[in-house]
């Protein structure tokens, strides 16, 4: 990919990783954080708040031709904090489409949704019908940048596309503020780390996807033909059950399934543990994918953990 | 309905109506528009914009136990000033929420939306189950306040209904910056005003509402059990083409349907001309209702102008 390429949240868990895959081949990178602790040889850091108008200047400076905007509070915080949420998830989202919406030439711009815009309680399988009701702000915040970049879109000022990424996993173990890290923290107790007591029951289903295949779908994103950019899409994920993936990550690793216990939250359950099968079509149409089966989603994110060094 | 009440853009061609009708009727009733010319008697009159913190101030400073918040740019307008439609049309109405959510207890909202978010290009019947796309500015900015007003309601802060108004018959000859505005027009041409060159063809056809009407159903939404509310509906609106329109005008006032020619302009044909059958379960549910027939949207309409002295 030949072009000068901004990543917001680039600090971050999906932002780290996106970051250490794009240094290898954009001409320019610039990554934008609060915290930037070791940003790939050759990419700039620009250290800030991307809803600080300073910090937003300077993200810009290089004339991006590419956006992956990524920066946002996690979901428990913007339940907590709806305020925060409205400053950074909403309004510094808004900032930054509106400069790139004045810059002159279409910007490509790749946003991080979230299947939480679909909301929490299905009354049967998913597909890209269903109407969004988001049951979270986190989900309320990203739907209305959804809907601003796509009139954005319409409007031919930037050329954008919402990716509504499902549970990504496996996060650090030290990440917190989401209410599905239960879903990344089997991988950690189960590989060797402290036994963990997850939220939810064995019986907990979940949308996943590996963070290499993530990042793929971000990648694949970006070099679409801009015709075909018609708003959101919900990505790809395969449809997991939770005490099947800790049998899975056992098996992989020769860890303990025992290191996982269970005691069921009604509320993360409800909101984290109740997906029914999801169907894509639109994302599909675009080529992008999920890991295929869980024993290559566990294969491929026990792999990122070591490629991170975690 | 005793009550203290808000009204903003009180102003308007709704706001005006609403504002008669709730006169009778509220133990106080505060309207807030930046020009009020005729405000009922006994109404407290805040001019200004409803965007400035200290008039939001003042609007609020009697502690509403309604608002109805109608304060808007108008589509056309809105599409020729983006920042504009940002302004008014998204940040001013966020930060009255926000005021709201913070007051204590849950104020009841009802907030003029539009058809505008469902989009502009309808593969077949729209029901509630079809996928907001709005194809304006205008629909954008109204589909993400209809989205924040849902999670403040979620969270309980509010009591808000979203009502997604269609055409409202007959605004005044010299409403502007509507893109609909000919479905008016036709109205004051041929009941004797000048002649009118219609951006549409006779084959457009539209969901409409009489004014009168569409006040019945803003009253109805303040007063609905708050646990029946769940966001926002679809109004009811009969379906009408606009040659049957006319001829039922000439018809009831004894005027010229030859007053009304045409010369349709594709973008304006695909935006406002273009509407398939509607059907509205929700807000039927809601007990919210449309005109009944053409014939009496007709006369509602023209007994609204008569009442407002058009």
């Amino acid at each position: 990919m030949s072009s000068t390429i901004l990543v917001t949240g680039a600090g971050g868990f999906i932002g780290r990783a996106l970051s250490r895959r794009l240094a290898a081949s954009a001409d320019r990178l610039i990554l934008c954080d609060r915290a930037l602790p070791t940003p790939p040889g050759g990419a700039v850091p620009i250290v800030g708040d991307i809803g600080d108008p300073g910090v937003l200047d300077r993200a810009l400076a290089a004339q991006p031709d590419i956006v992956f905007h990524l920066a946002s509070v996690p979901s428990g915080l913007s339940e907590r904090e709806p305020g925060l949420s409205r400053a950074v998830n909403l309004d510094a989202s808004l900032a930054l489409l509106e400069r790139l919406a004045a810059a002159g030439r279409p910007v490509r711009v790749v946003y991080a949704s979230t299947i939480a815009v679909l909301g929490a309680s299905f009354d049967g399988p998913v597909d890209d019908t269903l109407l969004p009701r988001p049951a979270l702000t986190y989900g309320t915040h990203k739907l209305m940048v959804e809907t601003a970049l796509a009139d954005w879109t319409r409007r031919g000022r930037v050329h954008g596309i919402a990716l509504r990424l499902p549970g990504i996993v496996a996060r650090p173990a030290s990440d917190s503020g989401f209410g599905s890290a239960f879903w990344s923290d089997v991988f950690h107790a189960v590989k060797g780390g402290p036994d963990c007591l997850c939220p939810a029951s064995p019986e907990a289903a979940g949308w996943l996807m590996s963070l290499g295949r993530c990042v793929d779908d971000f990648i694949a994103a970006a070099a679409l033909e801009a015709g075909r950019l018609k708003g959101a899409v919900t990505l790809p994920a395969l449809s997991v059950r939770l005490g099947d993936l800790v049998q899975a990550i056992a098996g992989q690793t020769g860890g303990r399934a025992s290191a996982v216990r269970y005691l069921a939250d009604p509320q993360i359950m409800r909101n984290f543990g109740s997906y029914p099968p999801l169907s894509t079509p639109a994302a599909d149409a675009l080529g992008l994918s999920h890991d295929g089966d869980l024993e290559s989603l566990v294969a491929r994110a026990l792999a990122d953990l070591r490629a991170a060094g975690a």
